[in-house]
């Protein structure tokens, strides 16, 4: 069993590192929303940070703790998603290369964000393996360093900045709710939220279509995703060794829930709040809309992971 | 021809009358958009105002401004859009009534938007004459005080109010830009920013599909709009000849722009500061994609007038 010894000081010197490099995002409320649900709600927006998403902070953070010897030849990583558009820009910022190994199927706007940013993409066939084997042959050529989206110290405390800024503005918060996907961002979130207030309820939301940190939670056995399909394609990663110990460890509770009440609680923050999330920005304010979790006359925190969404795709 | 002796002052009296009904909206802006345009663009983000529009600030205004004696039997409008919402919720705040007539064809979003917020609404054919007909025969009924969606000085002095708080925060600006539909906006903003900075620069946009104010400005007759075709929903509204007037007087010039700039524009706003502008709002960084409007290397403010869109349509 992998057990980590990450703790809120870690996080601490994260935020010193990347303090001026990432957006200090808004923390935005909507009277609208608090009606509907009886309680005070307050979103940290991510959705404003560079590359859109909180990835940002973890990927700048793994990038400035390495030394110059390390960095040298650059960092490495495979995703399609906003990981490797955000390694690839704190690398660009740190003057470091970034290579970034895609599925040749991935959509042209990711393949154009990753390149916008300087990264140089090698494409593989749309399987794991042949990402793996890819990235193993480009690391082997380059000699840069692998940046793993979330199973990576450096990663995990760099998430957790976002909490340490949203407890500073908010300290009354009683619950804070995040999506897990990889565990990346719950992981940070949890050792961030505990450290500073030991007593707030800690709470992980997952669709039930990709439900392997649920059933993980609830059977004490880290169990993967097997095919997961869901809207929320931030969520559809297994958790690690590291992640799921340390969420075993800092989260109250992980609740699932539905498709349908994934794009209704998306609908009701575009259309309220007038913010563009992404599908897995929703899970939490989906688990409020089924009723998952109590937050009657109490003060709630959500992290608002990311807002990149297809814009031709219909959702609604 | 109407002469307005609206000053700054009244503007000023408005903020005060209404400052605790309205939201302070943020001021956003993007590294991104001011690399692509060369320029500090800064946008007034009325899509977070209440009901979701700079509406709110005008129907307050108007709202709060009538002694009790005239507010007693409440207020009515004509309206299909945002002011109708606006008014009702102000309205509503003061503890007077609300009777709204509107197209019984008026799409149920909207229908539903203005009940929510506790509006009498009465519903007639959707023609001006019947709009105007039947809102006699409610102004009659009830003896309620008839709000003009612009064409009231209460209202125009409410909609500036924006701009007092846009320049407190950014008094560097250079230049104003605002959309113009019936006008009202841009002649609360025009008489603010004139009055707070002489030189800023106020520039007024517009459709060309809905070109009644630059053809008015041009040749300095009132134009009125025929058959305006447009995605700009908010900006089908011909001018009067009391905001003409003020126009006329107060904004340096007026562009039009293409219906693909709109969407492009709305497009690069949605896609990258991840916040929902609705069409109208979408005008003035559209000028700037035609290059209508020289703002290289410039202080550039944007009022972003709203943020109501129908998301079940796919704009994009």
């Amino acid at each position: 069993m992998t057990t980590s010894i990450l703790s809120l000081n870690d996080i601490f010197e994260a935020r010193k590192r990347i303090d001026k490099y990432v957006h200090r995002t808004p923390v935005f409320s909507s009277n609208n929303l608090n009606d509907i649900f009886g309680s005070a709600i307050f979103f940290k927006c991510e959705n404003f940070q560079k590359v859109g998403a909180f990835k940002y902070r973890g990927a700048c953070n793994a990038v400035f703790s390495l030394k110059n010897e390390d960095a040298k030849n650059g960092v490495a990583t495979h995703s399609s998603g906003n990981h490797a558009a955000a390694l690839a820009l704190a690398a660009k910022i740190r003057g470091i290369s970034a290579h970034v190994v895609m599925p040749e199927t991935s959509p042209e706007t990711k393949k154009r964000a990753v390149f916008s940013y300087g990264a140089k993409i090698t494409y593989c066939e749309p399987t794991l393996l042949a990402r793996e084997t890819t990235l193993q042959e480009v690391v082997n050529e380059t000699g840069a360093r692998f940046i793993h989206p979330f199973d990576n110290e450096k990663i995990i405390a760099g998430q957790g900045t976002a909490t340490v800024e949203f407890l500073e503005e908010k300290p009354d918060l009683d619950i804070l709710i995040a999506p897990i996907g990889g565990g990346g961002l719950m992981s940070g979130t949890a050792i961030a939220a505990k450290g500073i207030k030991k007593n707030i309820e800690v709470i992980g939301t997952e669709p039930k279509m990709a439900d392997d940190a649920f059933k993980s939670f609830k059977s004490g056995i880290l169990v993967p995703s097997v095919n997961p399909q869901t809207i929320a394609d931030g969520l559809l990663t297994s958790q690690s060794e590291l992640t799921f110990s340390i969420i075993k460890k800092n989260v109250d509770d992980i609740v699932t829930v539905d498709e349908k009440s994934i794009v209704e609680a998306m609908r009701l923050v575009w259309e309220r709040m007038k913010i563009i999330i992404e599908p897995s920005s929703a899970v939490p304010l989906a688990a409020l809309l089924e009723k998952k979790i109590q937050v009657k006359n109490k003060k709630v925190g959500i992290i608002i992971s990311g807002g990149n969404v297809d814009l031709s795709r219909n959702y609604f």
